[in-house]
Formats: C-alpha cells, sequence, structure tokens
C-alpha cells in the first residue's frame, strides 16, 4: 500500500490542505479560512483543525506518515517561524513540528510557500527529470524555490530563494524590502500593473490601453496588460517587454550562479502562457554566459495551484 | 592505513600537484610548467607527467585511490573540458577522466579551479563546520566556488559559481564576458588598481597616492592601493570603499539567493587582510535581507594558495 502524506499551503486567506499518495494522487481536497487578522495562535489551530478534518476523511490515519507544510516566510530547521512573514501578525515565533507532533503525534515538516510549490513542479509538474532546477513564482511579489541535486534547497534557516530581491536596476524602484530596483518590482503581477500606470502618464505613450490606464488606474491589473498586448497595444507592449527583460536580468544573475539545468516560470503572472516564457528566455543570454544559458530550459509552471500543496506533501516523503 | 588521493592544481603558469591523505595532510609538492602556448595536448601531457613523478615519490600506488583535479574552465560531468578556459588555448574539449584512466587506472575528479580552491577551504580551512558555504577569490577576476549540504556545487555540466560576473552597476563597466557591470570590474585584483587610475584620473581626488598613480598608471597594483589605504590616503580610502561596496552588492544577492552560513573572500586581493572583510561584512545588510545578512558569517580564505590542491585531492575521497 502507498504511503501517504497530508499536505498545507497556508495562503493569506484560505489554508488549502490534501491527502496525497507518492504518485502525487491527491483526494480530500479542503480549505478552511486563514483567520489571518485574528493571529498566529488562531492560524495555527485553523491548520491543526485542518489537519483533523483530513484525518478523518481518510478514515485510517496509521497510513498517513505526516503532514508538510507550505508557508510564507522562513522556518528553521526546528520547524519554529524565524520572520518574513509580516502579512500573518502573530505568526512568527510559531513551533510548527511541535504542535504537529503533540496534537496528532505526526512528524512534519515545513518550508516557505514558493520553495514548496517549486517542489511539487520539480517532483510532478514542470521539473521533472532535472537535478537542478530555480522556480520564480510571480505573484503579488516573486518567490523563489530552488531544488539542488534532487533535493529541496532551503539554506541556512529556510532563508534560500528570496530571488524577487535581486537588484536588476541600480538605484531602481524602491522595493518594501527596503532595497531599490529589486526585479519584483518590474516583473510581478503587481510590479507589471504597476509599471503600466507609471509609463501611461510618464513615457506619454498614446495607445488604447493607456486611454484605458488614465480613465482608471487603480483598477488595471497584469491581466489587463496582456489583453492589450494579445492587441499589438504599444504601450502594454512597451510594458510587457521592460518586465521580461528586467526578469532576464534576474535568470541571467540565476544561470551564473547556480548553472540550473531548468529555469520554471510561474506565479499569477504566467497565466498571460508562453509570450512571456518565450521573451526572457531570448534575453537571458544577454545577461549570463551564453554557454550557461544555451544548457538551461526556460519553462512554464504545470501544477498552477496545486504546487503548494503537493509539493509540501511530497516533502514529507523526502 | 589512510586513503591517499593526489590533487592537481592546473594554473596559467605552473601546474602544482601533491599526495594528500584524508586528513588533509600533504606531501611531494611539485611543480611543472604549463606550457600553455604549446596548446591542450601539451598540457595535457605536463599533467600526466606530474602525477607520474607523484606516483613514483609516493612509491606505493596501489594506497593512491585517485586523483581530483581543478582546472580553469567547465568540466562536464563525464570530465570532458567544455568551454569557460580561454587562456588555456586548445585545452577545451580535453577528456581528463578518460586520459588517466587510462594511464594509470586510476579515477578522476574534476572541477573548476576556484570551485575545488572552495572545496579546499570548507574541508580545512575557512568553511570548517558549516554545510553551506559560498566563496569568492579576488585575483585577475573573481572566481566563484559553492558548497551546498555538505557537498560541492558544481551545477549543471560543472557550470555553476560564476559569481564575477554578478552585475552590480546597471550599465556599468564593460567585462570581458560582454556584460557590463560584473563586480570582477570593481572589486577583483585587477579591477581595484584599474579604479584606483580612472579615479586618480576621473575624479581629481588628489593625494600622495593620486601622485604615484598619475606618474605611473601602469604600474599600480592593488597592493599598491591598500599600502596607501593603511595611511589614510583619501584616494586610495575611496578605491576601498568603492570597491568593497560592490563586493558587498555581489554578496547581498548570494545571500538573498544561497542564505548560505558563511561567506568566504580570498584569493590575492585579501592578502590587504581583514580591513576588506570588515568593511564588505559592514555594507552587505544594505543589500539583502537584513535577517539573512545577520546569519550569515563573513571571513577571510585560510589556505591560501594550498587551497586548490588540497580541494582537487579531496573531491576524491567525497
Amino acid at each position: 500500500m502507498s504511503r501517504l502524506a497530508i499536505g498545507i499551503d497556508l495562503g493569506g486567506t484560505n489554508i488549502k490542505g490534501v491527502v496525497m499518495d507518492e504518485s502525487g494522487t491527491c483526494r480530500h481536497i479542503t480549505r478552511v479560512p486563514t483567520e489571518a487578522d485574528k493571529g498566529g495562535v488562531q492560524v495555527l489551530d485553523n491548520i491543526l483543525s485542518l489537519i483533523g478534518i483530513l484525518l478523518e476523511k481518510e478514515g485510517a490515519s496509521g497510513s498517513i506518515c505526516g503532514v508538510g507544510l507550505g508557508t510564507p516566510g522562513f522556518v528553521d530547521d526546528n520547524g519554529v517561524m524565524i520572520g518574513g512573514c509580516a502579512n500573518l501578525p502573530g505568526w512568527c515565533g510559531t513551533d510548527i513540528y511541535g504542535s504537529i507532533k503533540k496534537r496528532f503525534g505526526l512528524k512534519a515538516r515545513a518550508a516557505n510557500d514558493v520553495t514548496s510549490a517549486a517542489y511539487g513542479e520539480y517532483r510532478f509538474g514542470a521539473g521533472i527529470g532535472v537535478h537542478n532546477m530555480v522556480c520564480l513564482a510571480m505573484g503579488t511579489g516573486i518567490g523563489g524555490g530552488i531544488v539542488i541535486n534532487n533535493q529541496l534547497y532551503a539554506g541556512t534557516h529556510g532563508m534560500a530563494g528570496e530571488l524577487g530581491h535581486i537588484v536588476v536596476e541600480t538605484n531602481g524602484l524602491q522595493c518594501n524590502c527596503g532595497l531599490k530596483g529589486c526585479v519584483e518590482q518590474y516583473a510581478s503581477a503587481n510590479g507589471v500593473a504597476a509599471m503600466a500606470r507609471r509609463m501611461a502618464v510618464e513615457a506619454g505613450i498614446s495607445s488604447p490601453f493607456g486611454d484605458k490606464v488614465i480613465a482608471n488606474p487603480d483598477a488595471i491589473t497584469s491581466k489587463d496588460v496582456y489583453e492589450y498586448v494579445a492587441h499589438n497595444d504599444m504601450l502594454a507592449k512597451s510594458v510587457h517587454e521592460t518586465a521580461c527583460d528586467m526578469l532576464a536580468r534576474a535568470c541571467g544573475i540565476i544561470c551564473n550562479a547556480f548553472a540550473p539545468d531548468r529555469i520554471v516560470l510561474g506565479g499569477g503572472l504566467l497565466k498571460a502562457g508562453e509570450i512571456i516564457v518565450n521573451e526572457v528566455k531570448n534575453r537571458i543570454p544577454l545577461y549570463c554566459w551564453k554557454d550557461i544559458a544555451n544548457r538551461c530550459e526556460v519553462v512554464s509552471a504545470k501544477l498552477s495551484e496545486d504546487a503548494g500543496v503537493m509539493g509540501a506533501a511530497a516533502m514529507v516523503f523526502e
């Protein structure tokens, strides 16, 4: 009988959980609200309740060999949250492994949510068959996940993979992290929308999309940008090209540092499809050794929203 | 009886070889000329001769379990040179493992010379006791070596660790690699000397060191810069601070990407001592997450010129 694991993906709004076997088949997919505003103790309680629900649904808890969790922030080797989770007040300091062990007697493994999603892609999605893989998730910000020598690489204290904060423009846009010119300011979903707003006003590019942006700047999303890219809109194309160039600069640094077999691009922005992957792929050789770029594939993520829970569960089997 | 390995460090001028035991004790240290100008076949022949000399000196070849080689450029998984070795014409394409196996019946392992030196520091020098370490060697250029989860990380086709080509200044100085603004243009030993020449003329800083530079610009080395830093010379200090700031930018990116336990700074430039380590250490938190910087030590390399051969020999035991 195949071993089973519980995978949990802690998001800002919902907590998603599954029971998964070693082949990646998921069942009993369940969501509960995160209730982040009620503080870290409540968030932990909701996670534990979700584990309880999944164990009950599975019915034979004996076959479940552990719980994996993907969470915003940094998790140390003992499963304690040690930072990087500003959107979950009171979550820092939580002892994840201890709490799960105490309540259910199950071993636990936790990692940063993007790291965990990267591991999901590596095991069951766009990373199958490679040894060294770097994943970039372009959402609200840009997160990074790294697989090295077929293993998740979380770095010291789980802090590796902060690839959204690679500086790609000296003295560039101010980032929330304190630095200037981080790639996530240009190429995250939010960064792309913000760039459309700036360019519509500052660059003075007149186009149908520009008119839409100026009419209601706050409503613009990266999805709008790519709708207009599809119609060859000058402003939208300019935003797209700049975003991909910035992403290629970051990927160039990643290539020179890691020489991965494959870079996987994912997150909400990639709903625009292959147009982003192709543009980035073409530009990477401008920003690193060509020998390295030529040997590194660039592909889209495959698992979409399931990468997180699947990677979390897979960590238990590792 | 302790196992023994031969370690070889292939340099542009000399090839250095040792017989080393597992504790890092070296004997029979021997050098032969590289004769790079005579082409790759001659270089290989000189390496094989050196191995022959070391085997003869050791006397009981049965106890030697293999040969490790550190070489400029990229080595693929089969021990074939596949690029990055422009200073050794005809070296690209050489089958290192096959040649050593054929002549001596010994297994071989090869890696980039800086990678190999980083592994030497990890096993016997400044990296003892850590899991994840990144090494930067500031010489003619800047090379990088990476140890991850206690193992050498060479990346796909041995190409990882090109950390001297992290771009730290958008549209900065032209680098030989084709990019602009690579850290090695500012913070390698050659980069520091070149910066002194530029600043003496362009920045118009008048100082005793400036007078020396202008009198004979081509004779200036990084050693001169640090002699004058010790005397509080304005121009020399300005060069030093700029170089360390650029190095800190690269280290900030390394921290955000790898979250290493330790960054080891080595190479000719570090003969200037702790002044560089301290300046870089102070500036790294300006260029990455402070949580990561606070948990990453920055130290000087310890093994000096022996790191290469020791790391090469140690790879055989890995």
